[in-house]
């Protein structure tokens, strides 16, 4: 049952906050790792490459949680449990460019590998507890 | 296979850093909350409130994922995985205070509850990840 991503929350994706992303690892066990975020609107938009950890381990089992949080304030947060309900190279490249302009404030995402493919992983909220994101 | 807390993850640990715990849920899908962070040099301490979401999957389910990130800079960063190795109400009151005072400069915490037993989340690194730590 998906939950929506509320104005407040959106703003909040909208600005250079903090996201931290748990999957699952091949054993079970959570994987943490602090990534860019974004949205549409109606997803959490993470941008990762192909082969990544995180990115195996969705493939495996889409179920995860997600925290964003202003950098400058601790009660400006959400905490998302949700699903990956698609891996897609679409817009993948402009995306990660994207989230470079908004995190570093540069045209093109710099560290950028020759071999690598860019993937957007698009995460539907299924629980938003959400603080002072009104 | 205990990892071990470096230096550099020390001093991150002592400063009013972010920290973003993520247990298992009794279905196996990750849940994430923010919370404060403290270390005894060994483990990983998190202060919790016995019957809480995160405390009941712990319980039931000891790995966990723990990220910690210095607030003005997300390249001071840690991303571990460990597990609870030892959930105890014993200094746990102390604790809550001590992390009040570290986070919020009072000398008391001030959202205690009258009928709330503390109890510290004691987390033994397993695989530490860590980036501007030296």
């Amino acid at each position: 049952m998906p939950d929506t991503i509320s104005p407040g929350f959106e703003k909040l994706l909208s600005e250079p906050a903090y996201c931290q992303i748990s999957t699952l690892m091949p054993d079970g066990s959570p994987q943490i790792t602090q990534v860019w975020v974004d949205t549409d609107g109606e997803h959490i938009l993470i941008n990762t490459a192909e082969g990544r950890q995180k990115e195996r381990n969705v493939r495996r089992d889409p179920r995860v949680a997600v925290n964003v949080v202003d950098t400058a304030d601790a009660w400006r947060i959400a905490m998302v449990r949700g699903r990956v309900v698609d891996i897609t190279t679409e817009g993948a490249d402009d995306l990660i460019d994207q989230l470079a302009k908004k995190y570093l404030d540069v045209d093109s995402y710099p560290n950028r590998q020759p071999d690598e493919v860019r993937v957007t992983l698009k995460i539907a909220p299924e629980r938003v507890n959400a603080i002072g994101l009104d």
